[in-house]
């Protein structure tokens, strides 16, 4: 591996916090306004996205903006508020009774078990066309229209069929059979890579990266959503619960089978790693650096939830 | 009510015949190709898609494309398959056991009793966020890209939670409730007018028609959805089930009101000939005309399925 710089850990957690904060407020902003019948739904879009989280994947998008030369928040943030929808809505129907039937997550009930299993089913609908409908009247100003178009591109291409849907119909449909290395790459790199993947692609395009940087960006996102997922499986055995703010060995509650319970924990740990070292030379060898994404990719491995 | 042209019953039974033929199989085409492990929700895809109906959606985007001088197919196709896949998500959606709970739809068995729950689910998914993938693909050309970015806007608009899901939020948790005037309309303009209006809109929009005209036509979208609504409570009444090709009085079974038997047939059958009227009228208006599109609206007030 090259060498790279990381931040000091006191400055990254300071810049982690604010970042967030920020971002949690930003996104919210961007939720429906003046509902009246409909009033509910829109409550349960609220509930679903200001749950916490990490807000990891419109931070990446930030990051590639401002990393590629973008200073126009404006530009940017509705990208954002898609993206972190997006992702939203895939956990809001993964939860649902018919899939993984999960009643808690961060710490918190799950949508369908506040507001019923139909909102459940129609508040994921809601934050998914919702995202494309911030994204793409984001064109209407016709600043940057072409790398706006691209990022909505890029963005439904991997939510969808060739992305993370696609991902989540072979784990579906794979629960508790055997899995080949290809099949599991295929689910890992689909059901979590994808969205990552377009999150350091969508930031980059936004602020006009040459595409060869976008396609090295796809595959330090590739890298980083195996190690983020493995890391998952990881923490769904040695976490406790409180950590977690979800039940602990779900897996194993839904008989399914992961990284870890098939390859066993010592080769699921270096996995991380290199798919980690993987990205981060990636990154570094890019015309333009980010320390703070550096430390953020370096810090994802470490994890404990 | 003016007067205004219709089309002889022959020919426009022979071209909307063939135009029928024509918009199913162009939109077979949009389907996802080359999947590999998440190929049953491609299946899945195909099956809602292509189980037939009216096409009316893509029909009207089409129509009013042509009527204000759009000529190029190749602009306005992923249009008609976008819309066409959203409407088919929503039934998809709607028919899962959480919201109507149908086992038939159009003489076939629905989605998620072929495919399993969680495939519903997963298939309705799909499809909404396919439809955008086509929609904003056709932007990457650069060709009419301001009115192509346009006709995603409305599209997603009227789709989503100001719209069409807004709609049946309001619907599904009006069930067996006191329905005001207001409320019904409400639901009937969103949950199915809304689409109508962006099939109206959208055509136009790609074929840079006037602000007016847009205006005007998403005001007949409005009134024929009103009219092709409650003359679906109509039918639900008075036809049988092999002509529907689902089982009717299925309101009745689901404890919902309709306009029907809240107002009584009488002033449903006067509503749907007041609200026809006014679309017609509406069109006829219009600085440009389409014989076939007023005589396809007029047809629909008397449709037996």
């Amino acid at each position: 591996m090259d060498s790279y710089i990381l931040m000091d850990k006191a400055d990254f957690d300071k810049q982690l916090s604010e970042e967030t904060k920020w971002i949690e407020e930003s996104i919210k902003e961007f939720l429906p306004k003046g509902t009246t019948y409909q009033k509910t739904i829109n409550d349960a879009m609220e509930y679903s996205l200001m749950a916490g989280g990490k807000r990891l994947r419109p931070m990446i998008i930030w990051e590639t903006y401002k990393m590629f030369g973008g200073q126009d928040k404006k530009q940017v943030l509705p990208f954002m508020a898609a993206i972190e929808m997006i992702h939203t809505y895939s956990l809001v129907h993964d939860d649902l009774p018919a899939m993984d039937n999960d009643e808690y997550r961060r710490g918190r009930k799950t949508t369908h078990i506040v507001y019923g299993e139909d909102m459940g089913i129609l508040a994921g609908d809601a934050l998914l066309n919702y995202a494309y409908e911030i994204a793409v009247l984001s064109l209407a100003d016709g600043i940057n229209i072409q790398n706006k178009a691209k990022a909505v591109q890029i963005l439904s291409n991997k939510a969808g069929i060739f992305g993370m849907l696609g991902g989540q119909v072979a784990d579906v449909e794979n629960t508790g059979k055997p899995l080949s290395e290809e099949k599991l790459e295929f689910i890992y790199s689909l059901k979590t890579g994808a969205l990552i993947e377009a999150a350091f692609m969508a930031g980059a395009v936004l602020a006009d990266a040459d595409n060869n940087s976008v396609k090295a960006l796809e595959e330090a996102g590739h890298n980083i959503g195996m190690a983020f997922q493995i890391q998952d499986d990881i923490l769904d055995i040695t976490s406790t619960s409180e950590e977690l703010g979800k039940p602990v060995h779900s897996d194993e509650k839904n008989d399914k089978l992961t990284y870890v319970t098939i390859y066993g924990m010592d080769k699921a740990v270096k996995a991380v790693k290199e798919y980690s070292e993987t990205a981060l030379d990636i990154l570094n060898n890019l015309p333009v650096k980010n320390i703070y994404l550096n430390t953020l990719v370096e810090k994802l491995i470490g994890r404990r939830k």
